[in-house]
C-alpha cells in the first residue's frame, strides 16, 4: 500500500467547459478519499485535448503524491486520455491482446460486431496495471510514476464509483483525519469568525474551515485523530453555546423539527415576505408531516386578518412590518392546530423600504404555549438574499424557543 | 475593449474540495463568455491557500487571455484571494480609504458596528480597477497583465453574476455571437429533445444546447448574426407552441404572474406536497404581491378542510393525494380571495407511496371563473426532485389555464 496524503482530480471532457454540465465525479470521489485520510488538494476540468490533459497531469504530480484522472476513454475520436497521459508520462500505447478478445466477446453477446474504433479501448498506457471494469466497457489504469501515481478512470459515474472502491482505495492509505462539521444558526459568519478566532490559533487555522450558507454557518473541523477532534469540538461547542445547533449533515430544518419532536409540539407557519420558503424548507425534511402541520402565506393583508386573526385596526397602526404584527401572526398559526407558531414579516425588497423601515428589515416571532418571543434583524442583500436569511434565522428562533422551554 | 478569446475560471474556496459544494460559479460564467465569443478552455478549484492560488493564477494565465477568479474576497482569515493574485503577479496590497468609508456606511445603515475583520475587504491589489459591487460588500476587481487579464470576483452567485453583467462582459469580445435562450415549461427534457431534434441537422448540433432544470428546459441557440437566429428562433417556436414560456432571462414564476396580470386574475395557492415551494417561487419575483395574495401550506388534512373547506368526506373517500382533492384545493384557493387558484397534492417519498399511488405522483389543479382543469403526473427522482419539478409543472399549469382563456 502506497503513502498517498493529497490527491489532485482532473475531470476530462469539453462539455464540462461549454454547458451546464458538471464534473460531479469529484463529489464522489471526495469523501472516500478524505475517509482514507487523502485530502484532495486540486480539481480541473480540461477540455477533450491530448495537449491539455498532458499539461495538466504534469501539473497536478506537482501537487500531490495520487492523481486521478475521470473520463476520455471511450473508444471516441475526441476520447484521448490514454494519449495524453503517455504523453505525460513519456510512455507509450500499447494494445492489449487480452482486452482486445474481451472486448470481441462482450460485442459478441450483444449480438453485435465490434466497430473498429472500440478497438482503441483496448490500448493501455505503457506499464499499467489494469484495472478491470464490472460495470462497462474501458477499463481503469493504474500508473506508478516513482512513488507517486496516476489513475485512469472512465467518466461515467457508477463506473467510476466501482473502480475506485475496488481496486484504488485499498492501496490509498494516508494520514488519519477525521472530520466533523458544526453547524450555527441565527448568527452571521463574521460574528461567529470573531467569537472562534482566538481557537484558530490554538488548533491550527488550516484545521478550521468556515463556511457561509444563507442563515446558516459550518464551522468544518479536521483532526488528526479522535481525541484531537473531542478536544476541538469541545472547544468550539463551548464558545458557540446555544448558537450550535447539530453535527455534520443534521439540517437547520431538522434541527427545528426535532426540537419541536422533543417537547410534545406541532408546528405551524405564518409567512409573509418569506412567501411559503420556510413551509418549503421544513418539508424538505421526509417525515415532517410528524411535527408541521402547515399554515398561511399571508402575502396580502386581508390574508392575514382572515385567516390568521390579525386585526384590521393593528396593521393600519404599526403596519404589517412591525413586532405586533410578527407576534399576531404567530398567535394565529398557533390556531391552525399547534402549539408553536412562528410568524415573519418583512420588507424583502427591492422596493418598499422606508427611512424609518429600510429594505431587509425583518421581524419574526415565535409563541408556544408559554412564551412569546420576538427577534428584529436588518439583513442585507438582493431580494432573495433577504428571503434566505430571513427564513433560515427564522427556523432558527423556533429552534432556540422551543429548546429553551 | 481587449481582445480576449480564450477565458480560464478558477473558483477558490476549501470547501469546493472537502465536502459536497461544487463550484457551481463557473456555470453562470460560461454561457456568458460564450456569447460575447469567449471560450472557457480550463476550470480548477484550489484550497483557501493563497500559494495554492498565486500558482494557480501565473499557470492560466499561460492558458488564456482571460483569468477569473471566484470567491475568497470576504473578511475572515481564509479569505486570501487578494493575497494570492498580488503575489502572483508581483504587486502589493493597499488600503482603499473610498472603500473602508463605504463599509462602514454600510454597517451603519444595518445598524451593525463595523466587524474589525470587514476592513480587509476595503485591500485592493495594486494597480487594479475596482468593479463595484451594487449587491454585496467585497468588490470586484479588474488587473491588467499585459495584453491579458486577472478578474476578481465574489464567490456568492448573484454578486458575481452582477458584476460579470455590469462590469466583465462590457470590456469583453470575442468573436461575435448572438444567443437566445428559449424557455418550456411543463414538459421533461428528453420529450423536448425528440420534438426539436430535426431541428439540429438544419442548424447544426453544436449550436444548440438542451438544458435541463428542475422542471423547466432551456434550449441554447447560438448563431453567428440576428439573422441566423432569428431562423432558428422560429423554426423552434414553431415547433415548441405553447410549451414556450418566455425568452432569455424569463423565469416561470414571471411568465405565471404576467399571464394572471394580463387576464386581471389574483392568484392564491394551496399547497400540500409541494409544503409551500411554489408560493416561495412565486414571490421571488419582485413586485408579486400584486398578483399573488398568498395562500395555505396545507400539510396535515385538517388544514385541508379548515381553511380550503375540502370535506372530510372526500378525504375519507378518495384519499388526499387524487383529482378530485386537488380540484378541491384550487376551488378552496379561489376562496381566499383570488379569480385563480392552484391546488397541488402528491406523493414526495421517501415514504408513503403504494402501488396503487407510488411516491412521485402529483395531482395539480388549477381554478378560474370558467374552467376547472387537473393534471397528474408520475415524477421520477428524490423527494426534492419530486417536489420541485411538482413545484414548476404546476405553475406551468396555471399559465396555460390562464392564458388558454
Amino acid at each position: 500500500m502506497g503513502s498517498y496524503s493529497r490527491a489532485a482530480f482532473l475531470a476530462v471532457g469539453s462539455e464540462l467547459l461549454r454547458t451546464s454540465r458538471l464534473d460531479t465525479n469529484s463529489l464522489l470521489v471526495a469523501p472516500k478519499l478524505l475517509a482514507r485520510g487523502v485530502e484532495l488538494v486540486e480539481k480541473r476540468c480540461v477540455p477533450d485535448d491530448a495537449a491539455a490533459i498532458a499539461r495538466a497531469v504534469e501539473e497536478l504530480l506537482g501537487r500531490g503524491e495520487l492523481v486521478l484522472v475521470s473520463g476520455g476513454l471511450g473508444p471516441t475520436a475526441d476520447d484521448v486520455t490514454r494519449e495524453g497521459v503517455a504523453q505525460a508520462l513519456g510512455r507509450k500505447l500499447v494494445r492489449d491482446q487480452g482486452l482486445l478478445a474481451a472486448l470481441a466477446e462482450r460485442y459478441r453477446r450483444l449480438g453485435r460486431p465490434v466497430p473498429a474504433i472500440a478497438a482503441r479501448m483496448a490500448e493501455l498506457v505503457e506499464g499499467c496495471q489494469v484495472l478491470p471494469n464490472p460495470r462497462g466497457t474501458a477499463p481503469g489504469m493504474w500508473l506508478d510514476v516513482g512513488a507517486k501515481a496516476v489513475v485512469l478512470l472512465p467518466g461515467v459515474p457508477e463506473e467510476l464509483e466501482t473502480i475506485l472502491e475496488l481496486h484504488v482505495l485499498p492501496r490509498v492509505q494516508g494520514r488519519e483525519l477525521v472530520v466533523r462539521t458544526l453547524k450555527v444558526g441565527g448568527r452571521f459568519e463574521s460574528e461567529v469568525e470573531q467569537r472562534v478566532q482566538h481557537l484558530y490559533q490554538r488548533f491550527g487555522r488550516e484545521k478550521v474551515t468556515i463556511l457561509a450558507g444563507r442563515g446558516v454557518v459550518d464551522l468544518v473541523l479536521l483532526a488528526e485523530g479522535p481525541g484531537e477532534l473531542a478536544a476541538m469540538e469541545e472547544a468550539f461547542a463551548a464558545v458557540l453555546g446555544e448558537d450550535l445547533f447539530g453535527r455534520d449533515e443534521t439540517s437547520l430544518p431538522e434541527a427545528v423539527l426535532a426540537a419541536c419532536r422533543n417537547r410534545g409540539f406541532l408546528l405551524a407557519t405564518a409567512e409573509s415576505c418569506t412567501g411559503g420558503l420556510v413551509g418549503a424548507l421544513l418539508t424538505q425534511v421526509p417525515g415532517a408531516s410528524e411535527v408541521y402541520v402547515g399554515g398561511v402565506v399571508a402575502y396580502a393583508n386581508p390574508l392575514k386578518t382572515r385567516l390568521l386573526g390579525v386585526s384590521e385596526a393593528l396593521l393600519a397602526q404599526v403596519g404589517a412590518v412591525s413586532r405586533e404584527v410578527a407576534e399576531a401572526m404567530a398567535l394565529g398559526a398557533c390556531r391552525l392546530g399547534a402549539q408553536c407558531g412562528l410568524g415573519i414579516t418583512g420588507i424583502a425588497g427591492p422596493g418598499g423600504g422606508s427611512a424609518e423601515k429600510p429594505v431587509g428589515t425583518v421581524h419574526m416571532a415565535v409563541a408556544t404555549p408559554t412564551r412569546l418571543v420576538h427577534r428584529m434583524v436588518r439583513f442585507g442583500g438582493s431580494r432573495n438574499t433577504v428571503r434566505e436569511l430571513a427564513a433560515n434565522f427564522a427556523l432558527d428562533l423556533v429552534r432556540r424557543t422551543v429548546r429553551e422551554g
